[in-house]
Protein backbone atom coordinates (compact mmCIF):
# COMPACT_ATOMS: atom_id res chain seq x y z
CA UNK A 1 0.00 0.00 0.00
CA UNK A 2 2.71 2.24 0.71
CA UNK A 3 4.45 3.43 -2.34
CA UNK A 4 7.53 5.08 -2.86
CA UNK A 5 6.83 8.17 -3.22
CA UNK A 6 5.08 8.29 0.67
CA UNK A 7 8.16 7.71 1.66
CA UNK A 8 9.55 11.21 0.07
CA UNK A 9 6.82 12.82 1.92
CA UNK A 10 8.41 11.59 5.23
CA UNK A 11 11.15 14.35 5.16
CA UNK A 12 9.88 17.19 7.05
CA UNK A 13 10.51 20.62 5.64
CA UNK A 14 12.19 21.76 9.10
CA UNK A 15 15.32 19.06 8.34
CA UNK A 16 14.75 19.61 4.22
CA UNK A 17 15.80 23.42 4.97
CA UNK A 18 18.77 22.23 6.96
CA UNK A 19 20.66 19.79 5.00
CA UNK A 20 20.20 22.40 2.00
CA UNK A 21 22.79 24.32 3.85
CA UNK A 22 26.33 23.37 3.80
CA UNK A 23 26.59 22.69 7.57
CA UNK A 24 23.13 20.81 7.10
CA UNK A 25 24.82 18.40 4.23
CA UNK A 26 28.01 18.28 6.49
CA UNK A 27 26.01 17.40 9.74
CA UNK A 28 23.87 14.92 7.81
CA UNK A 29 26.54 13.24 5.79
CA UNK A 30 28.99 12.90 9.16
CA UNK A 31 25.80 10.92 10.65
CA UNK A 32 25.32 9.06 7.37
CA UNK A 33 29.23 8.45 7.86
CA UNK A 34 28.55 7.00 11.00
CA UNK A 35 25.87 4.70 10.49
CA UNK A 36 28.09 3.24 7.59
CA UNK A 37 31.52 2.57 9.58
CA UNK A 38 29.52 0.11 11.54
CA UNK A 39 27.66 -1.20 9.42
CA UNK A 40 24.02 0.06 10.63
CA UNK A 41 22.47 -1.29 8.12
CA UNK A 42 18.61 -1.37 9.77
CA UNK A 43 19.17 2.07 10.71
CA UNK A 44 20.46 3.30 7.51
CA UNK A 45 17.60 1.24 5.79
CA UNK A 46 15.58 3.68 7.73
CA UNK A 47 17.54 6.71 7.69
CA UNK A 48 17.62 7.22 4.50
CA UNK A 49 14.03 7.22 3.28
CA UNK A 50 13.44 9.54 5.99
CA UNK A 51 16.48 12.18 5.81
CA UNK A 52 16.88 12.56 1.81
CA UNK A 53 20.53 12.16 3.44
CA UNK A 54 21.48 9.40 0.84
CA UNK A 55 21.15 11.60 -2.12
CA UNK A 56 23.91 14.28 -1.81
CA UNK A 57 26.63 12.05 0.11
CA UNK A 58 29.59 11.59 -1.94
CA UNK A 59 31.48 8.84 0.72
CA UNK A 60 33.90 9.54 3.51
CA UNK A 61 36.91 10.60 1.55
CA UNK A 62 34.63 13.56 -0.17
CA UNK A 63 33.45 14.57 3.57
CA UNK A 64 37.10 14.47 5.19
CA UNK A 65 37.98 16.65 2.51
CA UNK A 66 35.27 18.93 2.80
CA UNK A 67 35.77 19.17 6.25
CA UNK A 68 39.56 19.82 6.10
CA UNK A 69 40.48 16.70 8.16
CA UNK A 70 43.56 14.53 7.50
CA UNK A 71 41.79 10.92 7.21
CA UNK A 72 43.77 7.46 8.29
CA UNK A 73 44.57 5.13 5.57
CA UNK A 74 43.02 2.68 7.97
CA UNK A 75 40.56 4.60 9.95
CA UNK A 76 39.76 3.55 13.01
CA UNK A 77 36.58 5.54 14.04
CA UNK A 78 33.91 7.44 12.40
CA UNK A 79 34.73 10.91 10.80
CA UNK A 80 33.21 12.39 13.72
CA UNK A 81 35.12 11.29 16.39
CA UNK A 82 37.70 14.23 14.42
CA UNK A 83 35.27 16.20 14.39
CA UNK A 84 34.51 15.97 18.40
CA UNK A 85 38.59 16.12 18.91
CA UNK A 86 39.33 19.10 16.81
CA UNK A 87 36.44 21.35 18.70
CA UNK A 88 38.02 24.45 20.00
CA UNK A 89 37.21 24.84 24.03
CA UNK A 90 34.06 27.00 24.46
CA UNK A 91 34.21 30.80 24.11
CA UNK A 92 32.65 31.40 26.79
CA UNK A 93 35.76 33.19 28.03
CA UNK A 94 37.53 34.24 25.10
CA UNK A 95 34.25 36.23 23.37
CA UNK B 1 9.75 -15.03 15.53
CA UNK B 2 12.39 -12.49 16.74
CA UNK B 3 12.90 -11.69 20.32
CA UNK B 4 13.75 -8.68 22.19
CA UNK B 5 16.55 -10.31 22.95
CA UNK B 6 17.59 -11.09 19.18
CA UNK B 7 17.44 -7.52 18.87
CA UNK B 8 20.09 -6.42 21.51
CA UNK B 9 22.39 -8.85 19.84
CA UNK B 10 22.04 -6.57 16.69
CA UNK B 11 24.42 -4.21 17.88
CA UNK B 12 27.93 -4.68 17.18
CA UNK B 13 30.85 -5.31 19.23
CA UNK B 14 33.45 -2.93 17.26
CA UNK B 15 30.21 -0.31 18.28
CA UNK B 16 30.14 -1.45 21.71
CA UNK B 17 33.83 -0.54 22.28
CA UNK B 18 33.74 2.99 20.12
CA UNK B 19 30.83 3.76 22.47
CA UNK B 20 32.34 2.65 25.57
CA UNK B 21 34.77 5.23 25.33
CA UNK B 22 33.94 9.10 26.00
CA UNK B 23 34.23 10.31 22.59
CA UNK B 24 31.76 7.35 21.43
CA UNK B 25 29.57 7.77 24.04
CA UNK B 26 29.82 11.87 22.83
CA UNK B 27 29.08 11.08 19.10
CA UNK B 28 26.58 8.61 19.55
CA UNK B 29 24.58 10.95 21.91
CA UNK B 30 25.23 13.98 19.16
CA UNK B 31 23.60 11.47 16.28
CA UNK B 32 20.91 10.58 18.84
CA UNK B 33 20.24 14.25 19.58
CA UNK B 34 19.88 15.15 16.06
CA UNK B 35 17.74 12.07 15.48
CA UNK B 36 15.29 14.17 17.87
CA UNK B 37 16.06 17.55 16.97
CA UNK B 38 14.15 16.78 13.84
CA UNK B 39 11.33 14.21 15.04
CA UNK B 40 12.98 11.07 13.03
CA UNK B 41 10.81 9.12 15.06
CA UNK B 42 11.47 5.71 12.15
CA UNK B 43 14.91 6.23 12.62
CA UNK B 44 15.13 6.32 16.07
CA UNK B 45 13.15 3.28 16.84
CA UNK B 46 15.80 1.60 14.78
CA UNK B 47 18.96 3.63 15.97
CA UNK B 48 17.62 2.73 19.69
CA UNK B 49 17.84 -1.03 19.41
CA UNK B 50 20.65 -1.30 16.45
CA UNK B 51 23.38 0.77 19.28
CA UNK B 52 21.80 1.14 22.47
CA UNK B 53 22.47 4.47 22.45
CA UNK B 54 19.11 5.55 24.20
CA UNK B 55 20.80 3.93 27.44
CA UNK B 56 23.68 6.04 27.69
CA UNK B 57 21.67 9.24 26.59
CA UNK B 58 20.77 11.80 28.79
CA UNK B 59 19.53 14.66 26.73
CA UNK B 60 20.79 17.93 24.38
CA UNK B 61 21.36 20.05 27.66
CA UNK B 62 23.46 17.83 29.45
CA UNK B 63 25.54 16.59 26.27
CA UNK B 64 25.81 20.37 25.65
CA UNK B 65 27.67 21.23 29.09
CA UNK B 66 29.98 18.03 28.49
CA UNK B 67 31.01 19.04 24.63
CA UNK B 68 31.32 22.67 26.37
CA UNK B 69 29.07 24.26 24.12
CA UNK B 70 27.00 27.58 24.98
CA UNK B 71 23.53 26.51 24.53
CA UNK B 72 20.89 28.49 22.97
CA UNK B 73 17.66 29.02 24.93
CA UNK B 74 15.82 27.77 22.01
CA UNK B 75 17.95 25.87 19.61
CA UNK B 76 17.67 26.21 16.23
CA UNK B 77 19.89 23.57 15.14
CA UNK B 78 21.36 20.25 16.00
CA UNK B 79 24.01 20.42 18.74
CA UNK B 80 26.18 19.06 15.56
CA UNK B 81 26.01 22.01 13.63
CA UNK B 82 27.92 23.78 16.80
CA UNK B 83 30.36 21.30 17.26
CA UNK B 84 31.41 21.35 13.35
CA UNK B 85 31.17 25.73 13.57
CA UNK B 86 33.81 24.88 16.82
CA UNK B 87 35.93 23.08 14.49
CA UNK B 88 39.55 24.12 14.21
CA UNK B 89 41.40 24.32 11.32
CA UNK B 90 43.12 21.26 10.12
CA UNK B 91 46.47 19.72 11.64
CA UNK B 92 48.41 19.36 8.56
CA UNK B 93 50.77 22.44 9.25
CA UNK B 94 50.99 21.99 13.07
CA UNK B 95 52.33 18.51 12.60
Amino acid sequence: QESTENRNSLVNEELSSFTNTRQGRLVSGLIREFLEFFGLSATLSVFDPETNAGTSYGGRASLARELDIVDEDEPKCPLLTDVIKAKKPSQKTSK
